[in-house]
């Protein structure tokens, strides 16, 4: 990676010190180093400016080489959010789902489109879309699902490193040709695997050191793997040390067809243990319906879990138990699922889970409805340092620790002057026109009146914020975003 | 009201025709008369030129003298959204509400931020912004709670009238000593009733004829009301022919209350019913829980039952069945119910209610899941012509027939170029800054590739869309909104 200037970052900075706590720090400043990396962090001073100084001080930084990033009154600094699930192919199809659930949304909607992204013009156009979207939602790391086509894996991974986004880049692995379409299908267990190991090193031609962008095994899902491509991938896993992505329990009928074609398996999460791909580096998406034996093995393996909220409900694939799955041990992140989940945004999906766990307190009994609850501070955890942890990056993002990278986000809600927000045509100030005042569009829809916490206005960005509250990305130090 | 400049309304226009379809016309002229109403629609023809023509000769209109507003490729006319049932009171609190249940919601956020905006130009400042941002998402009609002070509800009125919106405005009743909030309680049920009717002397006053804001009778619910205070608006409703509006049957300690409090009702609704308010202009926010009897008492006096999806999550208060409450011969529209739901936006609201139709479906029988799923088409329809029924408006609003008003919005999502969004690096147009496209930042995040369907550009609208996409606003053929 180019050396780049220093950083100088002041201001109010938010991140999650535990699940059940988020730290404030204000009047701090940050410094960045020309790796990217957190070289010191001052924090609650009497004022920017004597943080500032006592960090150039303790680094021996000179001011007048550091580049100074202030944050504006109201702004603050948040950890960059990490999808651990999500389909840069299927973005084009973000919020077409009709009324089907999980395996006729494959075939109607999905494998279709994935198939089409062998034309390279497409899928670039699809995928360039996809990161400077997310980028533009506060994801500075994602761990995609790409399509079977080597090629434009490839190109998906070329552009995240173009780009700046940080990333897991995954061919996909579907090689049950009686399951799998007869358009959309690895050609035999042995050719997926070769295909998948080109991706593998192509990845480790553009980044040696995966500084950026990893190759992650990405075998789909067992309905649509055959067990000889599954220990395939799972002999590259243990040779490599690679991480692996697939799904698991997302659905009833998606569960039997598993259970169907594995007759001899102890359970869903039981088949891919048998092939050798349950590895503490294993991400398996959904989990929604997992037993208390499968949620078992999974933590036994030090396997992880990405929560998926918008897609569950989207499709009405179930109510997964965040919490229940906690309890059983088992380290959980935040999905998109993008585009079974209809939002790309990662500050979507922490809302989501919020209100998918309502779900499980509804269902509940009286005593367990306000502990299944997930806080503000829970969904954030998830969207942040459960998702570092998921993508075994915790000690390198996911908060504002030195030695970390800084991979973050300034978020800026919208202050309501004294009158309001502008235009109330009492006093004669409505334009003829009704245009609205520019500050306000652009700001978003995160009114604040100035008398909220601070605690309350990270409530009041979860529920009404969107990209125009994400005012600019950085990743490993480099800006990768910014809005006017 | 003033007569305008004719408006010729040029372009494609979509809305809902059933419950089950939309209507798509393209290449369309519409035409709106000096008084805000449709006087002629001229629909698919071969370019909207000879749609045009057609229809000036039709009306007998100069073309040299109407304004002509022409939708810009992609873009379309959709009706205006009717938010049935919202607090303008509560918006200082959207997103704020913590783990909550709708009783601790009240007294924590609710009742406090209510009484406070005794202070009118706290109100101002608060109801402004509600206006203005709720314009901004397409609403152009709100049936409004605000608060139990008589001066800031008639301000309330007021700013509808001086920013355009169509609205019910309701000063709330709650004149139950025992278990309203000693800060914020009527007088007396003589003193509340009294309250009101200078609500409503005041409305008539600034619009005699009721064309935008027309006030509503607002028992806030059962548990805060006594029988003498219902009875007593029940008296001014027969008297005047007024609409009602309160809340029914959200959340299980609220029945609980209900029914220790009114032991010889048969019922929540009955509770209503016996009081005098349960009429067919009567708007019943919630309804969750409502039992087939309950059901059956709404839809034989013809009241109204506002779908409040966002709040019944948020609040953990249950999973309201609408395709149950249509099927008992209930009309049913949609509201946002901010704050108790986080979110002002009716679009938001209808995305919500097809995802808790998928929480009815997850519950149900084998046979009716797909049942119990609301479709794109069916939320729209909640939103627009429901919502419309539900304020007593279907004849004048929620479609695009000769004779309703012009509540229209014009709806613009974001064509994705062929190079994908642009600034992918790999060609070197990345800005150093990583400065994103401005036309993708102000169009919002709803892509469109084009090779979609129009269906699906409005469920892409539906699901990822937000006010970036609502470009104009009319009510009445009035702009109202505008974003650049």
């Amino acid at each position: 990676m180019a050396t780049r200037q220093r950083l100088v970052v002041l201001g109010t900075f938010v991140h999650c010190r535990t699940r059940q706590e988020l730290d404030f720090f204000h009047n701090a400043a940050l410094g960045v180093d020309a790796d990217g990396k957190i070289a010191g962090f001052v924090k609650d001073r009497g004022d920017v400016g004597a943080a500032r100084d006592e960090l150039l001080r303790t680094l021996g930084w000179d001011g007048d080489e550091v580049q100074v990033v202030q944050a504006e009154e109201g702004q603050f600094f948040f950890p960059g959010f990490i999808d651990t699930h999500i389909h840069a192919s299927q973005y084009a199809n973000a919020g077409i789902f009709g009324k089907s659930t999980l395996m006729d949304w494959l075939g109607t909607y999905t494998f279709p489109l994935e198939a089409s992204l062998s034309d390279l013009s497409k899928a670039r156009r699809v995928y360039s879309t996809c990161i400077r979207r997310t980028l533009s939602h506060g994801t500075t790391t994602a761990a995609y699902f790409a399509t079977i086509d080597v090629a434009a894996t490839n190109l998906l991974a070329d552009l995240c490193l173009a780009m700046g986004q940080r990333a897991f880049v995954g061919r996909v692995c579907m090689d049950a040709r009686d399951t799998s379409p007869t358009y959309y299908v690895d050609e035999s267990p042995a050719a997926g695997a070769a295909a998948t190991m080109r991706t593998v090193e192509h990845m480790r031609g553009i980044d040696p050191r995966g500084e950026l962008v990893t190759p992650i095994l990405t075998p789909r899902f067992a309905p649509t793997c055959t067990a000889e491509g599954m220990r395939a991938l799972a002999a590259v896993q243990r040779a490599t040390g690679l991480p692996v992505q697939t799904h698991v329990s997302e659905n009833a009928d998606e569960i039997a067809l598993v259970a169907a074609r594995f007759p001899g398996a102890a359970s869903y999460v039981g088949v891919y243990d048998e092939h050798g791909l349950l590895t503490p580096r294993t991400i398996l998406a959904h989990g929604v319906h997992l037993s208390g034996g499968e949620a078992a093995l999974v933590a036994a393996r030090g396997a992880k879990v990405a929560h998926c909220p918008c897609s569950n409900t989207a499709l009405a694939s179930g109510v997964a138990r965040v919490r229940w799955l906690w309890e059983q041990g088992v380290t959980v992140g935040l999905g998109t699922d993008m585009s079974g989940g209809y939002s790309p945004s990662m500050l979507d999906a922490a809302r989501q889970a919020a209100m998918v766990s309502r779900y499980v307190a509804m269902g509940a009994d009286n005593d367990a409805k306000d502990w299944a609850k997930l806080t503000v501070e829970e969904v954030l955890y998830l969207a942040t340092r459960g998702g570092a942890e998921v993508v075994g990056l915790e000690g390198r993002i996911g908060g504002f620790e030195v030695g970390k990278d800084w991979d973050a986000q300034l978020v800026g809600l919208h202050a309501v002057g004294p009158a309001g927000l502008g235009g109330d045509g009492l006093d004669g100030d409505l334009n003829d026109d009704g245009l609205e005042d520019a500050s306000a569009a652009a700001d978003g829809n995160v009114d604040v009146f100035g008398w909220e916490t601070w605690e309350d206005r990270v409530a009041k960005w979860l529920f009404n914020g969107d990209d125009r509250n994400t005012k600019r990305v950085w990743v490993r130090g480099r800006l990768v975003h910014s809005r006017r």
